[in-house]
């Protein structure tokens, strides 16, 4: 089973693909999609979009799951934020891929055993189940290895 | 040149094209798209983004007017709000059709020449400046009558 991860952002969209086989979990790729301040916002939202349907084909994706947003005090962040996450539902919608939600507390609480853990220990753990040793770069952002803990938790939670 | 005006809205969205020849602003047709609490939201999502893309194919709009949206007090009505606009501005999008934006008072503005006017004078201002006469129905709500404003905002507009 191929679960697609994604953590929404209209900046940076953070996605990677694990596979279940049996009780094994095996990282296969991770990244993320940018989009700029000085594209349009339909330009932006079709980006994400089209980029998550080509994942999602690309890799055979069999399940996605992706993080429930929390309004914040900022209205316009927060907009930006449903509207990127909206492109991506969409996109596996279309790919009439299932999606499942988690909240924020609730993907790291699967992932190392507490909902308030810090991002480095989130991070250690991603690559601990894995057994992988992620470097970050311009392509693996911090949101790729959120994309990565929310693609584990989905595994977990089947 | 063909306009497509929307209201959004996830339960309705209003929707209506009309057409510009010369200073002639004629009525084409009007409608409203449904989606009901008991889909899921990437099924609500997705009907609404497949039905904007084939108004817009249909009927070869050249360009689209929507509203802006403003966050209110209700976080999860804002959020569903949000999630549908974002379905028709992903389809006109995908359709490569242009994208202009008003605020409500803005179009009731360019409307009924007044920001505060109300529901009725905008119904009626509507009817007049297109000359035809909306019977209000299951398929014709007051969500259609605001997406014929929105169209003639953005006729005005241009």
């Amino acid at each position: 089973m191929k679960v697609l991860g994604i953590d929404p952002g209209l900046q940076k969209t953070g996605w990677a693909v694990i596979e279940k086989t049996g009780y094994d979990i095996s990282y296969i790729k991770c990244g993320v999609v940018r989009t700029s301040p000085n594209e349009s916002i339909d330009e932006r939202l079709i980006k994400i979009f089209n980029f998550i349907q080509d994942i999602c084909q690309y890799y055979c994706v069999d399940k996605a799951c992706i993080e429930e947003v929390f309004l914040n005090s900022n209205p316009k962040s927060s907009e930006k934020l449903i509207m990127a996450r909206t492109s991506s539902i969409l996109a596996l919608a279309k790919c009439e891929v299932p999606i499942q939600t988690f909240c924020p507390n609730e993907v790291k609480k699967n992932v190392t055993g507490s909902g308030h853990s810090s991002k480095l220990t989130v991070e250690t753990m991603v690559q601990k189940i894995l057994n992988i040793k992620i470097e970050k770069s311009r392509e693996i952002t911090h949101d790729s290895i959120d994309a990565l803990a929310i693609a584990i938790c989905g595994v977990f939670a089947s």
